[in-house]
């Protein structure tokens, strides 16, 4: 070391040492030898093909198409009108390739495959979630209506159209007033047998037509949810098919639509608002599967319960929700590798016997940032491939479906779409915050990842309302009754009727079983690595929580004057009891996720995912746990010594298991990744 | 109820009776009479008075001229170009009103209000954080750095040009590759003798000034931190003015800045990049208060250890720190007056025993995601408002100040700054999601808060860095020694001096201590509500947690052979001892702000929300307190239940609580507020 170091201050001096060495020996990894690492790039691919599940065709084909097009960059684009222009783009140029066929069924001219189809929009969000969005609304939602509860007239009509694009339309069901209770929608669709139409109007300003995607701008056609009125009565939310703008985009007579102009993200999707002044639309535009109105007005429908038929039409529109939760949770994974990628790159602080300094990712607080989030985005991928085959085995079955099976399935959605979109909240704010200043940079496009995907929170169902939704399915055994009834009404009939709540495994039955079997109960740290005690823990947990939601329920109904007092009283631990439903379905997919892997090594390595996530899960409600004797004191903290422990040991495979998650490295769209600041351009084009 | 009623479905026909009821009876409230809320009026006021504390006549004098001007008015402009020259409007109209004045001493032109100014910066987040940001770098950075490191000829030369804005300036201390660890920076200030300049050098693509405030537009000059080496040696970080940009605005000769273009907000604030290649500047442009070089390049300094010295310097300038934590905060006391009101406006589902929907304020799970969130703003209030009375104290004595003293200032800046920027994001985030969709629509307000804010966990130091800081000075008992070491080698200092962990008590002793004397230990539950109770829980966990680390902290130095995993193994347990710490401070200052309230029911009420805050930093820590026997297992049930009790008590007075943080109707910027889909305007538009 000679020449000008001397002028130096030893730090500065230390980075140029670093410099030198580099130039010539490769990237040093404080964790492990590089010839470690790269062994594992074939483990990568198997944890790709196993997060992929049964679609992964879709997935490679739908992700080689984006990273094939320049058009599908991620990109930053905060003006309203360019940013809603490129994604017609974007859209016309999926539509011109048959993109959306999969939706619809194949006598209607699509392919039929349900499971692809929400499974390609999923993968749409890596590239653009305002993209997934408009794809979904258009496709999935819009798309959906008409498949799904319309009959052959409309399929003949629009489906094809939809499918080209040469139809844009919208879905409005959600009003001003009202989003989580779609019961107690108050624009009407009013029968007049005179003109054989129906005549749609919003009757209050609470009732307009809000948030609606299309609606300021492109859609032409509206699926309206409305109350039918006919011969006076009124029968219930249903679906009508309303032309809403000319050819030239002008509003017709009768509607007025406006532009929620500037979102918190999401700025290549228009949502718009919808005004309806006494519009008629023909008898024939009733999206009329589940129920239709004779020319003279009468009524009719193959379900004789009002409220039972209205949920078999939201039932079959369960689609969407799913496909909001996998999207929420792509975004998440493409959050998780840039923060992990930058974290193996970035340097700070001078590093003990070493004259670098220390890789961000070694800091072991760095590591408890990010592993878990990570585990949990492995552990709901594979849930939510459950799910999707699920539905996509109910859709094939149409009316034959079993009811209650179907109802399973919408729970099931709920929940995990409450998981999924909390969870990719976290996620992505985590991942912002671990990326320091340059995390806030757009060009790193993690604030635009966060700024898009924040709603999923809330649309397609309210998280909390959707736990809610959970509990209320498994707290009274799916009874048909309880539908149409609000929050407190069926918690008062859940207190009146409960009786053995119904625990029913999910996946892989006979491996789980199993694995229970075969438990470590002890006081052991050791067996909280035991996945069969994990299960069982999570299970108690679920059993507890929902018997004595149900005993509290009896308790406060009887106890308090006032029923609202009553749920108030018992709201939180139902939440609560459905969380920890959705956790276990979480687990027991995890489990039946890695049985399927054919890789020992990715199995293996899967497996001590699954313990991070198990343990993460249980250091959340550990005061539960502890609380409820389900743990003592001193195994608690050794949860959170094993937390510890598998984020050391997963420490080197960090760059492989985000790897898994086969995110095309055009689609991470993140300038920081091998810029300055980092080891990648530090060794490239510091002067000597 | 006759004519067309009956044709609605139930539903819709009840919302048509309370639209009439309320038409004649006024706004009915489940939790409360009308009249007693309005009672509440006059404790609103008590309640802003006792948090507006010592500066509040500089608080309501800003919050009056942000009210009075449409300039300020909340405003979502996406547009670059267009949010950087609203920011810089509004910028001059502060500067016509004086408004910089008191962040300088009177012989450099201004008032010398340190408390003031910081007030003054932070009450400008209540309008915009971009010009928070703005104002914080002109005045508060760049005017502090001139102020605080610069002597007679820098403040002749520039103070009254900067409070003016006749000269511009930004802060350019930050690189592309390094942030928290300000002595590792590269940029280069080396002492040519034989011209009396001093050379400024970006040595190294990752040496680049990034993120800088101001450099990629508006700023002429900046102030830049860069390694001094004179006579070959280098001497550590110093401070330089150095000229940036000519009059029109070109970069001068040697220097290239560029633009980081758009971020996740902030959008009025022109973050830039600078990069010097050898620029020469006259060696009085050294702030050389701390230090000087002479003509032939002989390096004197005052204080003798380098490091002190640097640590010195940055000392001065905790300002910054100090007024971005009160900023959030601000924001954070936005999103939640604006979240609250909505949520006594908005009803969603049926209300049993009622024809009206529920107000989802009168869910307790929505009582549970907000009334804890202001409990937590008003205990950081308090806490900020005893910060910014110390930084006041201890500017005002300038050299004389003592070193002790400023060390603790340093360390309860960076633990409040950590404290109140991590709320903010949690707070904002709360409730956007409990706004709905509502929430997400930019007219509202909360993603614009959200989009802006998001960066103060990181910038002034992150989040992370600044609680192992704090963790640090509380270890090491402020020893000089460990000021210039890296996080890996102060731990190590820390096993081999730690000996008895300082306790000193913040505020309020005499009443605090009369307090603890006073407490109930027993099981009841009550005692939990008991102040003495609450306060020796905080205290008994922070002495723990602080001794245990120590000796962890040992026995990890013996143990482990690479010091970096001892340092891995105790960091997150020291960084929960730190925060520990920090929420002691925050709950002593709520209990002195409550002494000071000469209100007796204002004074009940802070009472219940300090319960509220009390209690849910304990149940946030609750495994832990169970873990180590401070609280037994049924001890830890009755926190939850005290917990959703005061949520049950201050639901009636959440209007008042939000009220009382005193942002003026027309700073909200919210839409929705009395907007359709409310109370307010269906009772008023809704026709019959």
């Amino acid at each position: 070391m000679g020449g000008k170091d001397h002028r130096l201050p030893t730090r500065a001096r230390n980075k140029r040492a670093h410099t030198r060495e580099v130039l010539t020996s490769g990237r040093p990894t404080a964790a492990s030898p590089v010839a470690r690492l790269e062994n594992m790039a074939s483990i990568a691919d198997h944890l790709r093909i196993a997060l992929d599940g049964r679609w992964r065709e879709v997935r490679e084909r739908t992700r080689a198409e984006l990273a094939s097009s320049p058009e599908f960059a991620p990109h930053h684009t905060p003006d309203l009108e360019q940013a809603r222009a490129k994604t017609m783009r974007q859209m016309r140029l999926l539509a011109s390739h048959g993109y959306a066929a999969d939706g619809f069924a194949a006598e209607h001219g699509g392919t039929g495959d349900t499971g692809g189809a929400v499974m390609s929009i999923e993968t749409l969000a890596t590239s653009d979630l305002s993209l997934m969005v408009k794809a979904g609304v258009q496709w999935g939602l819009f798309g959906g209506a008409i498949e799904n509860l319309g009959t052959q007239r409309h399929h003949e009509a629009y489906v094809k159209r939809t499918i080209d694009l040469d139809l844009l339309g919208c879905f409005a069901m959600t009003e001003t007033g009202h989003g989580s209770d779609v019961q107690a929608l108050e624009t009407t669709a009013t029968y007049d047998p005179a003109t054989e139409e129906f005549v749609i109007h919003s009757p209050t300003p609470s009732s307009r037509k809000d948030y609606i995607g299309g609606a300021a701008q492109d859609a032409r056609m509206a699926a309206v949810f409305a109350q039918l009125v006919t011969h006076g009565e009124g029968k219930g939310v249903h679906c009508f098919l309303v032309p809403i703008r000319d050819d030239d985009g002008n509003d017709l007579p009768g509607v007025s639509t406006s532009d929620c102009g500037y979102k918190g993200g999401l700025t290549g999707v228009d949502n718009g608002r919808i005004l309806f002044d006494q519009v008629r639309v023909p008898r024939e535009n009733l999206l009329n599967r589940y129920a239709d109105v004779e020319a003279d007005g009468t009524y009719s429908s193959p379900i004789e319960s009002d409220s039972r038929r209205f949920f078999t039409m939201l039932g079959t529109l369960v689609r969407g929700r799913v496909t909001v939760g996998g999207s929420a949770a792509a975004a998440a994974r493409v959050a998780l590798t840039i923060a992990t990628k930058y974290a193996l790159q970035r340097r700070q602080f001078d590093a003990p016997k070493s004259d670098d300094e220390v890789l961000i990712m070694d800091y072991l607080v760095h590591q408890q940032r990010l592993l878990p989030l990570i585990a949990k985005s492995y552990a709901l991928q594979f849930a939510q491939n459950e799910l999707v085959s699920t539905l996509h085995a109910l859709q094939a079955q149409g009316s034959d479906a079993d009811p209650q099976e179907q109802r399973e399935l919408e729970g099931r959605a709920a929940g995990l779409k409450a998981a999924n979109t909390w969870h990719a909240t976290a996620a992505i704010q985590t991942s912002r915050e671990a990326c320091g200043g340059a995390g806030y940079m757009a060009e790193n496009r993690l604030v635009g990842l966060k700024a898009d995907s924040d709603v999923f929170t809330t649309f397609e169902g309210d998280n909390v309302v959707l736990t809610q939704l959970v509990a209320k399915e498994l707290l009274t055994a799916y009874a048909d009754e309880v539908q149409t009834m609000s929050p407190v009404e069926w918690m008062r009939f859940a207190a009146t009727t409960v009786s053995d709540v119904v625990k029913k495994r999910t996946a892989a039955q006979q491996i789980i079983q199993t694995l229970l079997d075969t438990r470590q109960d002890n006081e052991e740290d050791g067996s909280l690595f035991n996945r069969g005690t994990q299960l069982r823990m999570f299970e108690d947990r679920e059993e507890y929580l929902l018997s004595t939601a149900a005993r509290r329920l009896q308790g406060a109904m009887k106890r308090e004057d006032d029923p609202f007092d009553a749920f108030n009283f018992v709201q939180d631990h139902v939440l609560h009891a459905a969380a920890a439903h959705i956790d276990r379905v979480v687990l027991e997919a995890f489990v039946a996720g890695i049985e399927e892997c054919a890789d020992d090594e990715a199995k293996d390595l899967l497996g001590q995912v699954c313990d991070l996530y198990a343990l993460t899960v249980i250091e959340e409600d550990k005061a539960w746990f502890v609380e409820h004797r389900h743990l003592s004191v001193e195994r608690a903290k050794a949860v959170t010594r094993g937390i510890n422990e598998r984020c050391r040991t997963l420490r080197p495979h960090a760059e492989t298991l985000v790897d898994g998650f086969g995110i095309p490295e055009s689609l991470l769209g993140s300038a920081m990744l091998d810029g300055p600041g980092t080891d990648a351009v530090r060794k490239a084009t510091v002067p000597r």
